[in-house]
């Protein structure tokens, strides 16, 4: 099967997102089967949407390609006849987030409660995932009685929590997307490996995917030495000037003493987030990550906060110029364009192989089936084939993995149960908390946030 | 098939032990197939195995029972044509464990480095359990080649670790003994309820069992509601007097806290066993386990270390005395002799229910098989069938034994590569670790105590 065209419906909720309103944008108007396709836009924030509205119209026009924009602040409506439903909302924004980790900071816990041992990552909130959770579900729920054959499209984070949730709670089809993979290529471009003779499998769950497989495609020939070279060699000058910067831990001291005690390189977000050996506070961070001691400490937080807010600034700038030709400020795809790719694969019967969350159901055999695992796709004729993976090495398996799963299931305990001593048990289990006390007290001010009404009623 | 005498040879390894050299003499001379039977006694300690040789030759004579005993300190020679060894052994004994603790509070880590989450037990060494993993790996080897068909009956501490290893590296039929589960007969006590009438399940692993089942055995009425009205109605009066003592951390505010969150009483070691919720300092553990902080209090490790003591002046005193009555002074048991009973049941085919560590080859279907879990055991016709056991629940699952497990088996991974690197990775998950060269610095000075250069040797 392959289809020259098709006419789809696809629904991008959280439209005006700071982080993906410019890619989104892009990658959707740029895919192929976009042509004769409508795409609606929902936010709940009418000025953003308006923006983004606006920009894409004018995008598409510059583009010179038939696709019809709509906007709506109503999910249900955009939900009528889609195909495709993306979920990249953020409810309550960094606004929320920020509030939740000065209430954590006030509290003892370092950069939050939310970044701990297997989840540094300064967004990902999985303790305080509950409007991440709700939404998801709720979505899930609205397209088993709209559109309960369409696809949900999951990019807002904790991915593995909330597509672990969807695997649980929901019959739609769901699949969630990550592009830290692609990081795969920093490590091939320092080793000087060509992607096209590569052959490589990442596997795992997501922002804890390891390599799994790194051979010559022709010859089968392993090039796990490269990177020890590389390692060796010529890492160490990398390091030296200290300005990795953001989103590149794969080359970082981290990851490579990960590699080394843990047997499999960890690629792209997984090196932010292993154990305190690099956390425990600024110093440390700069010792394992560069200068800024990497995405996730506070002078990395602060820049992405920056780089997001310029995001924005930038939307309404263009706004300002109508006469700009946008398809000069929003170039086309590079081709690591998983959510375009997706949509061509499944719609179009485009054969992609794609790195997915995806539920396990047998694909990864040490774990169980109810997860949501991070391996790679094959897509032909529409289906998704999930690729056979090697066993992980015990030592992988029991300190890295399976703790990582048991934070997702505490997290979603807390969430499923609505019990308030279960957020309270997700504390007590953190270093920083040095009392119950502490642990309770922290819990209930977070609660008490103006924007946490609706966290507050849910765990009693 | 039920025997009325047979002739075994029963070799007991650490038979000076200080904890057992009582119960042990006591339960082995006058269990139903001692009549006729050979014992063992071996002991590097020339002192001690010659005072429990001598105790234990008067015992039998004023016993007046035909039990031929000997000592020997090679352990090769007592497993000729032995039908089972007992492994009680301690090499370097609490000397050594002090030692090593002493050092873990100098770097940091509040009654060492091994009284840690899912097991604060203060002489159940499990990243630092090098010698008894050795020793009981050496015994296993021995046996295959010595006494094949004989049963390994492993005593000594830290028994979920020791009997996992055996059943991943013997072949040889082993299981671990505690006597921890009999208190569920203290909660009986309390709540009013006849252990006759009682149909009680526990289940998990050593030091991490829980109430599965707890019904009446004619009605099938279940007593939970009999523990809830306790602890909410006479709990706290027995809490006001703060002095619960030694071992008696089932009646705890602990264990009725987690019972409250878990959804399942843990019984006997078990409250001791959990998180730092209750461990933080002196001040959290006397709020939680009484006057002394239970028995893993620096209080209480000291009343233990007392108690042995005594029981070694005991031992002593005894001898000086030839002429006491030692019917008198070492009286009967009173039936909660798993050692014993084992014995009777395996080798007179006396029908025995007792609670054991055995391997799990799928008698709890939410752990792997190749750990050894603690469940209650029918032994029919000599043969060992495990008790079918109901699921846990997630809560106590992904909190408290899969945890545990993840604990046990960072420890075995340490052990089993001998890798350095993995004990520092081991200490690095602890919550007292604020550097990486604090967790190394601790391993180094313990690795270089005098009493550790076997295990300095066995790391690199």
């Amino acid at each position: 099967m392959k289809k020259v065209a098709v006419i789809l419906k696809v629904a991008i909720i959280g439209a005006g997102s700071a982080v993906f309103w410019l890619s989104l944008t892009r990658d959707f108007c740029t895919m192929k089967s976009a042509p004769g396709s409508t795409i609606t836009l929902v936010d709940i924030d009418k000025e953003r949407l308006d923006a983004v509205y606006q920009l894409g119209s004018r995008y598409i026009k510059d583009l010179g390609v038939d696709i019809k924009l709509e906007k709506t602040q109503n999910r249900h409506e955009a939900m009528k006849e889609a195909d495709f439903v993306v979920n990249t909302a953020m409810p309550g924004g960094h606004e929320h987030q920020e509030a939740m980790r000065a209430v954590g900071i006030k509290h003892g816990y370092y950069m939050g409660i939310d970044n701990a041992e297997h989840n540094f990552v300064w967004d990902y909130f999985t303790i305080l995932g509950f409007k991440q959770y709700k939404l998801a579900l709720d979505i899930a729920k609205d397209m088993e009685e709209i559109c309960p054959d369409a696809w949900l499209m999951q990019t807002a984070n904790p991915i593995f929590e909330v597509t672990t949730l969807l695997r649980r709670h929901s019959k739609i089809k769901a699949a969630g997307f990550c592009p830290g993979y692609h990081a795969v290529h920093h490590l091939m471009f320092v080793t000087g490996i060509s992607p096209a003779e590569t052959d490589f499998q990442v596997a795992g769950f997501n922002h804890c995917i390891y390599l799994t497989r790194f051979k010559n495609r022709e010859t089968g020939e392993d090039l796990y030495p490269a990177i020890d070279r590389w390692a060796k060699n010529d890492a160490p000058e990398l390091w030296k000037n200290h300005d990795l910067g953001l989103w590149t831990e794969t080359l970082s001291p981290a990851a490579v003493d990960m590699y080394k005690i843990y047997g499999r390189y960890p690629i792209g977000d997984t090196a932010r987030c292993f154990s305190w050996k690099y956390h425990y506070d600024l110093e440390t961070a700069k010792r394992w990550y560069g200068e800024i001691g990497g995405t996730d400490s506070e002078l990395g937080l602060q820049m992405c906060l920056d780089r997001f807010q310029g995001n924005v600034d930038r939307m309404f700038r263009l706004l300002e110029d109508p006469k700009m030709d946008l398809t000069r400020e929003i170039r086309p795809a590079k081709g690591n364009d998983e959510f375009s790719d997706f949509i061509d694969a499944v719609s179009l019967g485009e054969k992609k192989r794609l790195v997915l969350n995806i539920p396990n159901d047998g694909t990864l055999s040490q774990f169980s089936e109810d997860l949501s695992i991070e391996v790679p796709v094959n897509i032909v004729d529409g289906k998704l084939h999930p690729e056979k993976v090697d066993s992980f090495p015990s030592r992988l398996l029991n300190f890295v993995l399976r703790p990582r799963v048991l934070r997702m299931e505490w997290a979603l305990e807390a969430f499923e149960s609505g019990d308030k001593e279960v957020l309270v048990e997700n504390l007590i289990r953190d270093p920083r908390t040095k009392s119950e006390e502490q642990a309770r007290e922290a819990i209930e001010e977070i609660l008490s946030l103006p924007l946490n009404a609706d966290m507050k009623a849910h765990y009693k």
